[in-house]
C-alpha cells in the first residue's frame, strides 16, 4: 500500500539511524512513501521536535503516519503509543512529544508562563481519537535492542500500520497520555497581551505563539526586551530591522530581513513578548 | 501521475518547512516523487541557488519540474513565473535565480566581471521556451500565508503541473524575465584568460567560470591571489598541495587534496582567476 | 522495477552533487526508490563509511543495491567494484569501504590494535558471493567526467543493476578486493578484554568494537584513559554521568544521559577501552 509514513528524529543524518529506520519500514511495506520531517531536532529536546510536528503534520495526506522518535527514557520503561485521530497516525513515546496535536484537538492543556520543566501530566484522549500502548511483539523486530527503539519497536510498527493492521491489534487501549502544558497568551492588567517565543527557527525567526487575532489590526506596538517593534509588517521584505510578522502557521513572528532576530538581540525560547495596541499620536 | 518534483530552498533541514512543501505536492498527487536538490543554500544567496540549479537539473529525466524557493522578497509584488523549456519546467521567484537556465538557452546574458551587486534585468523568454506569471490563485492552499508561498503557491502549483494541468491554466503568459548577467571568461592585453571563482562547495573547492576550452592543452599556469598553480591535474588524486582540475560540469576547480583550497587561499566567491600557456622552459 | 538503492557518500548536502547522481538514475530506472544512508561522512573518511554502511545495510530488504561513494582517488586508475553477496549488491571503490562487509562474511580480516594507517591488503571474495570491476562503458554515462565518477559510474551501474541487468554484464569478474584490518576485541595478560573505540555518533556516543558476548553478565567494569566506568546501564536513561550500555548494533558504547561521551572524555576513534570482571567487594 502506498501509505506515508513521515520521520521526526533527534538522530542526525551523519550516522546510518534513520536509513536504519527507513530499511525496516520498507522490508515490511515496499510501498510506504518515507518522509523526514527534520532529523535535526536538538538531542532529547522533546518540545522542539513536539513544535516542528505540530507545525508540520497537518499538511499531508488524511491518514498519514507520523513517527516522533525524540526519546531520552528510550529503554525504561516509558510507554510508546499510536494515537488516531481524525485525520492522521501518530507513533511517539509518551514523553509529551503529542502536546500541541493533543492541544489542538481538546484545546485545553494550557498555561500563561512559558514552562520551566518538561513536566508532563496525564491528559484524557480527545473525543474522537483513539490511543493504544505498543504491546505486541510480533509486529516487532527482534532482538530488540535497549537503544535503538526507533529501528527495532516504531518503524516496523508504522509499517505494519500502514499495511492497515488495525490499531487494535498493534495494543492494548489506554485512556490518558503525557502532555505538557502550552503556552498560550493572555491580558496583562495593563490590558496588553502577553506571549512567549516558541520556537526559533534556522534563520534566526522568533516565533511567539501570539496569534493573528491576538495583533490589534490598526497599529500594534511589540516588545520584546524592552525593545518596541513599531514596524509590524505584512512580510519579510517590506522595511530593514526588526520586524513583526504573521508567519506560516499564523504565529506573530520576530524577524531581520537578511539576519537573525534571534542574535540581534539574543533571544531564547521562553523570553517573553508582548503585544499593545499603539496610541495615536 | 509518477512524475518527479526537486526542491531547491535555503530553508534548511532543521524546521518543518521542507516536509510541509512535500506534504502538500503529496496531498495533491500521492504519486509525485520528490528529489531534493538542496536546503543548506545560505539564507536568501540567490546566486549560490542558481549555480547549484544549473549543475544539477540537467540530469533529471525530461520533464521534471524543478522548484526554486529562495525568495528574500516573498509576500511582496515580486512575481513567481513558471519556465517550460525543451528539456524541464522550473517553478521560481522571478529574481534572477533562474539565470544561469536563461544563459544556457539564450547564451547572452553575459558579463566579464563578477557582478558586485545582485541586480537584475529583463531578458526575454528563450526561443522555444514558454513563461508565465503564476495568478490562478484555485490551484494554490488557501489560506496563502504571507511568508511561506513555499508551501502556499509554489509546491501545488508544482503539483498540478506534475499532473498534467498545462502552464496556461496556471497563470498569464509574460514575455521577460529578470537575470542576473552570468560572469564569462576574457582574453585579457596579456593573452591570459581571466575568469572568476563562481562557487565553493562542501569540500572548499574552488569552482570558476573557466573551461575546460580555455585551458591550453599543454602547459596551462593558474593563478589566484599571486600564486601560480603549475600543476593542472586530470583528476584529484594525481598530486599533492593546490591543483587545478577540470570538475565535474567542464569548469575549472581548485582544489587540494585532503584539504580545502578555500581555507588555504582565503578565497573568495568572485576572486579573479587566470590561465595563460606555461612558457617552454 | 521498484528495487531500492541506498547512498553513502562523503559529498555532503549544500551542492547539488547528490542530486545529480539520484537524477542519473531516475533517468534510468524511474521506479528506484532510492534511500540516503549519510551524506556527511567526513570528506575522505572511508573507515567511517565503511562503519556506516556496516551498521545499516542488513536492514534493507533482500537485494537492495548500497552504493558507496567516499572516493578519495577517483579518476585515477583505482578500480570500482559490484560485489554480491547473498543478501545484497554494493557498488564501491576498492579501496577499502566493504572491510566490514567481507568481514562479516567471511570472518578472518582483523586486527587486534586499531590500524594507525589506511593501508589495505587484497581478500579473497567469500563464498557465496561474486564480484566484477566495471569496466563495460555502455552501461556508464558520457562523457565521463574526471572528478564525479560518483554521477558518471556509479549512478548508472546500480541504476542498471536495479533494472536486472546481470553484474557479468557490468564488468569483469574479480577474485580479491581490498580490505582493511577489522579491529577485534583480544583478552591481555591480565584477562582483561580490551577493544578500541570504532566510531563515534552524532550524539557524541562511543562505539566500541566489544561485544555483549565481551562483558561479563554480573559486574563488568569498563575503562577507558585511565578512568572507571561501573556503571553498566541497560539503557540510557538509568543513569546520570558516565554509562556503559549495549546500543543497537550490538557494540558497547560509553554514553553519558543528556550530554557527549565524546566532549566529555576528550575521546577520539582508535583510543583503546577495557573491560573486565568487577571483583566482589
Amino acid at each position: 500500500m502506498a501509505r506515508i509514513i513521515t520521520l521526526i528524529t533527534d538522530f542526525g543524518i551523519s550516522d546510518g539511524y534513520v536509513a536504519s529506520m527507513k530499511g525496516v519500514i520498507l522490508s515490511i511495506n515496499p510501498s510506504a512513501v518515507i518522509v523526514d520531517i527534520s532529523h535535526a531536532v536538538e538531542p532529547q529536546y522533546i518540545r522542539q521536535a513536539a513544535f516542528i510536528l505540530h507545525t508540520s503534520w497537518r499538511y499531508f495526506p488524511e491518514s498519514t503516519i507520523h513517527v516522533a522518535v525524540v526519546d531520552p527514557e528510550v529503554g525504561s520503561s516509558r510507554k510508546i503509543v499510536a494515537l488516531k485521530t481524525p485525520r492522521a497516525y501518530f507513533i511517539a513515546p509518551d514523553n509529551g512529544i503529542l502536546s500541541y496535536i493533543l492541544y489542538e484537538l481538546a484545546g485545553g492543556y494550557k498555561t500563561h508562563s512559558y514552562p520551566a520543566s518538561n513536566a508532563t501530566s496525564k491528559r484524557p484522549i480527545p473525543d474522537g481519537c483513539e490511543a493504544i500502548t505498543l504491546t505486541k511483539e510480533e509486529y516487532w523486530r527482534h532482538p530488540v535492542s535497549a537503544t535503538f527503539h526507533g529501528r527495532d519497536i516504531f518503524a516496523p510498527v508504522a509499517a505494519h500500520l500502514s499495511m492497515d493492521i488495525p490499531l487494535s491489534e498493534l495494543g492494548e487501549p489506554v485512556t490518558q497520555l503525557h502532555a505538557f502544558p502550552v503556552p498560550e497568551p493572555f491580558k496583562d492588567a495593563m490590558g496588553r497581551t502577553v506571549g512567549h517565543i516558541i520556537h526559533i527557527d534556522r534563520f534566526g525567526n522568533l516565533i511567539t505563539n501570539l496569534r493573528s487575532k491576538d495583533i490589534p489590526r490598526e497599529g500594534a506596538a511589540v516588545e520584546i526586551h524592552n525593545q518596541r517593534i513599531d514596524n509590524t509588517a505584512p512580510y519579510y521584505s517590506k522595511s530593514t530591522g526588526l520586524m513583526a510578522i504573521i508567519g506560516g502557521n499564523d504565529y506573530l513572528e520576530l524577524s531581520v530581513r537578511n539576519g537573525s532576530a534571534a542574535d540581534l538581540l539574543g533571544a531564547r525560547v521562553g523570553d517573553t513578548v508582548t503585544v499593545h495596541s499603539r496610541p495615536h499620536s
